[in-house]
């Protein structure tokens, strides 16, 4: 089988190298057999495309080259594209995807990183750092106490790979957990569920929101004004999923208002966040640049052997565990 | 027994209340018989040290109250003191002590939340959170990746119940602990441990440094600008002990010079911090108000079982757990 690593031409951080895809066939003897070749550049993309049965390339790489109607024309042989992203958001609607092609996500390969970055933010969120970080910037010392997270209340959206690791961490810190997914099958991380059109119920009891769902028509927005006022008193507020999964601004108004009690978000509308967003400035708030869920350790080696299970089932026959459906968006 | 609770007069965060002494006398039904009384100013005290036997107080009262050579005049019948901090390097030297009078610390109160806010800065650490926040006061939105804690090494300074909650979240998280304490004894939550006079041979391993010990002549300055320089390029370090255990312009010099990684400190020299203080300025570098390992919604629960079980071990002729030992210094 005609593989094709295609790494875009900026990348410094998380390139796949030849090395890491010799050690990822290492770990996997049954994938020996794959050829394999690699490029960042336009000629050899497209010298590759003529034969290339997968990619294994980034969501804007795959946004660049596949116009809608033009993948049969650029790689007429391609079944299967595997995007190192979990959240694929940038690629629908999905009308450029021929049905014949398996489009494939990198769900799995985030869940470790994404789950310490998870209990990080409610343990900031809990010791009032958010506060302190813009006290620092006037050189002000004012002490707020804390309380530990044991027997405290956070309403997890989205049950995913990132969702599922922030659950289990709050459940080690013996919190509370409510998880909120498209239905409200059980999880085990959680205390209870609900689906997503049942959110409005469980919101007034959730001290700590986290959002780690993907972005879809169905999520888009979900976490609007009306939604964060349901929220107690001095709620606080995570984001690991997108910025358009809630309404930032309302978040902000809401921190300068009192009735939230802190933030950490790791996406914002747009990104890069310009030097004049309100979002820098706003007490209460912190802003990490999408970093969130990115180990640069372990990505590359994560990712492949997600890639290689993928192509393993499809060997034997069965469904592609990471494919995404279009008509669900994930 | 007859027992003075004396609150400051200015204390509106963890004042001591009549209902929680009878909740904790509920729950330690052999302390019944004690005779309590309750004050926060001057005639209150006065009047309660002609008989009290014990005194829960603070260590500023201490300070205030009991002068060198004061104390058997000023409460002739007092034979012991819990004081609710649990470092009581303020009341050093303890020249002003009688003999017989036994100097109880508050050792033990403040394990579970000085566990989370350990955990907390370590992750911030790892995560780059100190680059972040000074990132945003000039709108900056500059990526940097960061790994999970499991596998790299922390050395914690002190293994009390700061540094060994420290030490057991730490672990939790797949770390490698190497523990600094005055004996080189083992401890469940380390991997290995050292006595102080042989840090210098850990420090070179330690990419995660945690200051949790108290401040006594042999600590005052401990991690000065020699240790400092020994560990690794872009070590990142945590005191949650007390200012003095280090040498917090050496901490600034080396985050300005790239030597430092990163640091979070919830004790400062002086305290309050006054708002000039470069420490409010260095990139890298997050200050928090000395809240780290206070509780209030446990706290005074937690100071009154601890004393119960102070005078219970003496009511059965056993030594007070929690009485310090002047000559060591906590």
């Amino acid at each position: 089988m005609r593989i094709h690593v295609q790494n875009p031409a900026d990348e410094t951080v998380f390139p796949i190298t030849p090395q890491q895809w010799e050690a990822a066939v290492s770990r996997a003897p049954d994938m020996a057999d794959l050829r394999v070749s690699f490029a960042d550049d336009d000629a050899g993309f497209a010298a590759a495309m003529a034969e290339a049965e997968a990619i294994v390339t980034w969501t804007k790489v795959v946004h660049a080259r596949f116009a809608k109607g033009a993948l049969p024309g650029v790689a007429p042989r391609l079944r299967t594209i595997f995007c190192t992203s979990a959240g694929l958001d940038r690629l629908a609607p999905f009308d450029w995807l021929p049905d014949s092609v398996a489009l494939l996500n990198n769900r799995g390969t985030h869940a470790a990183k994404a789950g310490e970055f998870g209990i990080m933010a409610l343990l900031m969120l809990a010791n009032h750092v958010p506060w302190f970080t813009h006290d620092a910037r006037e050189g002000r010392w004012a002490p707020r106490f804390a309380s530990v997270l044991a027997g405290r209340t956070v309403c997890v959206v989205g049950l995913g790979s990132l969702g599922g690791a922030v659950a289990a961490r709050a459940r080690q810190f013996g919190m509370r957990v409510i998880g909120v997914r498209s239905s409200a099958a059980p999880h085990e991380s959680c205390d209870e569920v609900v689906a997503q059109g049942d959110i409005d119920s469980v919101l007034p009891r959730a001290e700590f929101l986290v959002l780690a769902c993907p972005l879809t028509p169905q999520t888009q927005g979900m976490i609007d004004r009306r939604r964060l006022a349901l929220l107690p008193q001095g709620a606080k507020v995570v984001n690991i999923g997108r910025g358009p999964l809630w309404d930032q601004e309302a978040v902000c108004d809401l921190l300068d208002s009192g009735h939230l009690g802190g933030a950490v978000t790791d996406v914002t509308v747009p990104e890069p966040l310009p030097a004049e967003s309100r979002l820098w400035r706003t007490p209460g708030l912190i802003v990490t640049p999408h970093m969130s869920s990115d180990d640069p350790a372990t990505y590359n080696d994560r990712s492949l052997d997600i890639f290689f299970e993928n192509l393993r089932a499809a060997r034997a026959g069965q469904p592609m565990p990471n494919r995404v459906l279009p008509g669900r968006g994930y």
